[in-house]
């Protein structure tokens, strides 16, 4: 089961933002700038950015995510976001005598398909098992043992990562992954991820999510189609 | 005058980094991971992943600065480091009327080239105000007039910025900008703000600095021959 | 006078965005991949990538320029794209007997204000002289007395870099730095890279620049009303 | 098998490096700098570049690298390196009948071991066959099928990059990856792309390799206590 959490992010996100990018076209000093405006202002001064896509200013905010119940499938393509930093568990360390794994919506809706995948799975563990007691039989250490056995995981193997993203990195993760053409389970998370920073920064976040929510989708002739909206993500 | 200020950081700093690096090597939840350890235990971790310089963890923490009262020379100096983000008080959208400098304590400390310095400055206000005037007179705006007009302000303009970096950025900023080598003004910052940061995450930032105050120089021939020492940032 | 010439740039860079495209939808190995195709079909590969925004193969694509005869004003503004590599002239170490300066062509034009501006570069020469003149005197060091002295020199001071950009870095500074609201002098420099590159890689930077050479300004309000030109860069 | 190519790279990487350090320190023009200094005179200015850990020239040239035959086990560690560009075979849009994999040295040479990770590979790829076909069946489009299939293939299976590094990120790449304590494919890699980068640019990657290359561990207790030797590179 997907589970994220915002453990920690930057406090007082918009007023950071907004002081931040007053001060570029002002010549009051730091402590009057963050001592002047009301969120009203604030709010104001966001929506004027975002209008003029000056983004700079939202990287001062960053929020630090908890994520366990994604595939391995699903970490590989979020660890592709390079503006951003990863702690993930490692099998290189963390022996899995028993692994955690996703199924695909699309295979635990089918009951053949469901049976079938299960037991794929505890073949994999079983193969792992043996893997392991026979390389540390065979003299190696548990790392090294744990660490060739784990070839045999698949991509459905449960993993935990806390990772960290910056708000305008974030804007760009959300336009791509919660684009229906992204794979299903990086979209569930990118949308559980937007539902949360939303409550956070609502009014950072407004204008955030794949292009169709705002009218214009970017796939050209690959369009899904069925454009995103806004209520999905109150 | 320098006046350097931590705006907003993340909070809970050092359980955070703590706990992001247990991650990587512990089969617990992350709901369990973040409330396991005690204030001590992360402080061990810390001294643990600093000795074993895996660094990535404390990427996860970052702290917003807001600094008024440094040069031109100093921003020009400060933007090198690229893992940041940067708002700066604009020369093209702010007129500056009486433009305020920074004086060098070589400089400030000789009654003649003090003199010198101080007129040089007033003489290019004046040529600044007058270029303004005329270009606005000959059918320019105001800020075609105030960006085309800046071309004489000084390295020694005073600026102001709200940057961001993270503790694995500050870490290599203050190796390198701590040092005597680099030029008193960047370091003077370099000081100030690892003195702040000091206060909010001493474990953390325990053990950074200029490598000098740590027993090992890293300027080979170029060396100053006088270490820094932890007292200074007390 | 600007001056901007390609040092290096990656060889063959069309091939290479094409067949690293290819590479992800393929079942080919490499060397079958960078042997089959023709330049005709590379060209249609590179219009299909620029038409979805699928963007990330163009950056194994790298550019190296070297750079005279801008101010520090322009690289200051430079600088600030951080996903580049940057190798810039020190003031710090290089002492600048006669120092060379940009002049704007609003001043340039302007009999009054060049002759104000061209005695204010000279009196700026005069204190920079007799400042390290009189450090060197007081005990300093040349470096110390160059690295303070220059505190004096203006934003119109020449300079000279070798700069790295990949070519999703130059796609995003053509779009911000050949619109007509950036500064005229960072503009002339985006634009005579912008042609030298399409020189090279006719092809990859075929729907490059400002947005409004495509039809579309993102100044909205601001907007200068006088869209860019394909013809421009020809 | 794995299989390392250098696509393409920077031309003349040496004489760039050194021209773009030697720009920083001195008042010549590019031209001149760049038709001055001869090939060991380059190769000094490199030594003292590399002595003196000043880094920042040596981004300036970049290498795209075309590699096949290796794991995604490999690949998730790969792309954890931030500062590159990478393109990768994808597992949602390539069908893969009969997927190739990487067996680890560890199982390969134990006959029991071997026999029962053949057969789980064979186990595999029969799930996955099912997998497709059924889901096709119940309506899904292939790319659907294939996405979500692919969460039974283990780490294991074969993948094909094409990635770009510049200098820089190269030296962090080796020091990590071809120390003894990374794990045994990657470190091939790494070792392998050492080995060909050194016949470019042998005086830029000199002094490049696992700390203990160069005598001094960097694991501490962690110690294995093999130092590597530069003769494994020639």
């Amino acid at each position: 089961m997907l589970k994220v959490k915002i453990i920690e992010h930057t406090p007082n996100p918009e007023a950071l933002v907004s002081n931040a990018a007053r001060l570029c076209y002002s010549d009051l000093g730091i402590d009057d700038l963050f001592n002047k405006y009301t969120d009203k202002q604030n709010q104001k001064m966001i929506d004027k950015l975002m209008n003029l896509k000056h983004e700079s200013p939202i990287e001062h905010v960053s929020f630090t995510f908890g994520v366990e119940g994604i595939s391995r499938t699903l970490s590989h393509q979020l660890v592709r976001h390079r503006i951003a930093s990863y702690s993930q568990q490692s099998q290189r360390y963390v022996k899995l005598n028993q692994f955690e794994y996703v199924i695909p919506p699309s295979i635990d809706s089918n009951k053949y398909l469901k049976a079938l995948y299960i037991q794929q799975m505890a073949v994999t563990q079983s193969a792992y098992n043996v893997l392991v007691r026979d390389l540390i039989a065979s003299g190696k250490s548990e790392k090294e043992a744990i660490e060739d056995a784990r070839y045999v995981f698949p991509n459905s193997c449960e993993t935990k990562l806390v990772f960290t993203m910056n708000a305008r990195t974030l804007m760009n993760f959300f336009k791509l992954r919660s684009c229906n053409r992204a794979q299903w389970e990086i979209r569930e998370l990118s949308d559980e991820m937007l539902r949360q920073v939303k409550k956070i920064a609502p009014n950072l976040f407004k204008y955030v999510g794949a292009n169709c929510m705002f009218g214009k989708c970017s796939e050209g002739k690959m369009t899904c189609g069925i454009p995103r909206r806004v209520e999905e993500y109150e």
